[in-house]
């Protein structure tokens, strides 16, 4: 990592931290080349690029100030989703959100998509390109059911970020995320199954539910702090729960990191109802503070964690390269994923093992970090402007998500529809829920860099919400 | 297609057919020259092409005749399943099979990999090539559930060939015909329901059916024309039956091709008892006579069968991309095909349409199925040169699997262990039935153009399997 970068991050990562506050006043250029042994212009350039994240203000011949808090849309409450296990609907929602593909008259600020045109991924689409035009043809062959095994030596480097020790042995390869939470899904449960989601939860894991048959329990969560423990606790006194199903790194769709102390309560939670845990780490190397967040996996001591994950957030989704790291359920999963599709891909499994290797991967990951994150600002600055008053809106820790709250009885089914008129799209709240909650909720991407079209469509959301709910007022 | 490849196909078929007796003499070349209204030469060049298919023997001023009946293996008799559903076993040795991948030091006569050197494949990378290099970069979104539109397309005029006419909404693209099976499979029916099915039958769907909980209702099945209708139709009125599983062309493991009446018998029981069909196609494409067999499916006015594909035969498996035509239960395969892997990876999927479109299919298929033709032939030869007298295989109508029965008595699980010694890989016949039957039997590849590597790989297999055998008579 380039000197300059490095220090960046460090003093992101304090004023994120709230080491340093608001409106104070930073360490000189000249103090911060000293302490870290840097020249005076890699500390400036520090500075100017996190002038440009918007964290920090120069003021004429004062130095630099830690930015004025900007004026936030207020956080949702915690949630409160039905108290019993229930059998998941949706789908017809999810699947008009997931029939949709690209194109130049929609801005599609639904879909969980990350940003593919950063020049960082150049070496990807040249290692795609060259593995074509191997003599030998690596792509054309069926793979080894656990998936390319200098795949798998790639992610196990990558998972010790994480504070996973894992061998090859321990991970299977999958086509995307979807893939092993399905095989991990099935690896643990029988159709009927009871299990405890957080809440709101990706509708992919619901629907993934839903089709295996198995009934969801849906737990308060914190937009903060994650699944409440309590609300937890008392759910496995009252339930034969079997799985419980997290995300707590970058949530999809509150965006919240859970704090480490939470991380290891829920295992012990977990080890003393003897549950298995189903942890989607997919956004948990797009965290804005550096180094990574922890993964629950890293304290599970007995195997009961299947951590799943894949590129598709970090890299592309188009590569459906995911891989499960299934602790004492492997040989279950293994079956399953042989069932589900044989084996995975092999050249999108080569070109990313290859774009690691080769040291292009945690640029690319520093990168889209800085940009997730300032668009994040640039998203909340929006609501802020643009969505009727009251509105609230997650304040995500990673990933490129924001979960936005309208007024109770809002409904976002026909805001989604008025929206579409307009060319554009996003992800109604209800898929999020299995009982079909958050009907007042929406979510929206904000993975591609901030345009004036992004804007005018984040305006259009707004504005269109504002009109609904003035007819609603006037009985429209 | 060249004339002269026309006219070596059409007369292929009808020496294939028996139109032509063996040792009976063939059309002139003048006469030929004139009936198809091409030169002297094509016709010379057809019939040389039929000389080096070992189908046509020339004899000095006297013209071309049928080559004499080489002396084969005697046919396998009808199988004999147990006649009641049963939980499927099996899965460890089918997870040894799976696990292997490509070594230089073993030569793999177990696993359905298609011969993927021929330079009429060349195109097709290609194509991979190029989409990496686009601008616009399709292969990195996310696709439509559905899967790419242009490859619709294009599988949908392929199908024409089977006599379906299906609608590029009609279809789903898969990860491979793996998760066409497993979708169709959990889209009709749930865990403890019967399915009937062919026997032997494919390996994969048999542990598909056992990983979603189904129990299998094996059928006796005629090595020449398929599954028994008349046991068939007993089972029906026995058992619940929910979904037939068939693979009615170019079998696998016994090569057959299933006649079109019985094909269109076996629909009518199936409306009669009101169940569904799964149609498995994936040798299809490669069945020898031109053009291709029916499917059920193009009889099917009801919308009862699932045909499912892939060209992970035809092509290569390492690309993953497969489909399903799933009449009624398309609504429920998209769900299952949504939780399985989300979509299917797209370079494979645009580069196949785009090696379609440019016309490339037709030429590879051709030389494909002649290869596979030659390469049956020798090595049947190779079993009746070098395998126990009294040896039984298969006849294979298309595709590169032989399937070869040994006395009642044999174990190919140990011929297995004891061929891995030397380098040598077979696919045991036991995980081709649901309840450890046919463990006699072994299925060979002879995809690959034979060569004294191959030659002497079989040999090893028949000799070591007369090694035990003698063995066993003498209580070894």
């Amino acid at each position: 990592m380039t000197l300059y970068l490095n220090l960046a991050e460090l003093l992101g990562s304090r004023i994120e931290q709230g080491l340093y506050r608001p409106g104070q006043r930073l360490p000189s250029v000249r103090a911060l080349s000293v302490e870290h042994g840097v020249s005076l212009s890699t500390v400036q350039q520090a500075y100017r690029m996190l002038e440009d994240n918007g964290l920090v203000s120069p003021r004429p011949k004062s130095g630099y100030f830690v930015a004025e808090d900007r004026q936030l849309p207020a956080l949702p409450a915690i949630s409160r989703p039905a108290q019993r296990p229930v059998d998941i609907s949706q789908w017809e929602q999810v699947l008009e959100l997931v029939r949709s593909t690209p194109h130049p008259d929609v801005i599609q600020l639904g879909r969980g998509m990350p940003d593919i045109d950063s020049p960082t991924l150049k070496p990807l689409l040249r290692s795609l390109a060259q593995i074509s035009r191997r003599m030998d043809m690596p792509g054309l062959y069926y793979d080894n059911i656990h998936g390319n095994v200098q795949l798998r030596e790639q992610i196990a480097r990558l998972m010790l970020d994480s504070g996973c020790r894992l061998g090859t042995a321990d991970l299977v390869v999958t086509t995307g995320c979807h893939e092993a939470l399905s095989c991990s899904i099935r690896a643990v449960c029988e159709p009927g199954d009871i299990v405890a989601v957080d809440s709101p939860s990706f509708h992919g894991a619901m629907q993934t539910l839903k089709g295996l048959g198995m009934k969801a329990l849906e737990i308060p969560t914190d937009p903060i702090t994650g699944i409440s423990l309590e609300a937890l606790e008392l759910a496995l006194e009252q339930w034969p729960i079997k799985l419980i199903q997290i995300t707590p790194n970058c949530n999809n769709p509150l965006g919240y990191i859970m704090p480490e102390a939470r991380k290891k309560a829920l295992l012990t939670l977990a080890q003393r109802y003897d549950v298995a845990i189903l942890e989607d780490d997919v956004y948990g190397d797009l965290a804005y503070t550096y180094p990574r967040p922890s993964t629950v996996k890293s304290f599970d001591d007995d195997g009961r964690v299947l951590l799943c994950s894949s590129f598709s957030k970090t890299l592309a989704p188009g590569l459906r390269v995911g891989w499960v790291a299934p602790g004492r359920y492997l040989e279950r999963v293994l079956h399953m994923k042989y069932i589900s599709t044989g084996c995975t891909a092999c050249q999108p499994q080569l070109a990313i093992a290859d774009f690691i290797a080769e040291g292009h991967y945690q640029p690319h990951l520093r990168r889209m970090r800085s940009q997730y994150q300032r668009a994040r600002d640039q998203m909340s600055d929006w609501v802020t402007r643009y969505f009727p008053p009251g509105t609230r809106a997650s304040r995500p820790q990673g990933g490129f998500m924001l979960w936005v709250e309208l007024p109770e009885s809002f409904d976002t089914l026909r805001l989604n529809r008025a929206l579409l008129e307009q060319g554009v799209q996003i992800a109604v709240g209800s898929i999020f829920s299995a009982s079909g909650k958050y009907r007042n909720c929406l979510r929206m991407n904000f993975a591609a860099r901030p345009t004036p079209q992004i804007e005018a469509a984040v305006r259009k959301v707004g504005e269109t919400a504002m009109r609904l709910l003035q007819a609603e007022l006037h009985g429209g």
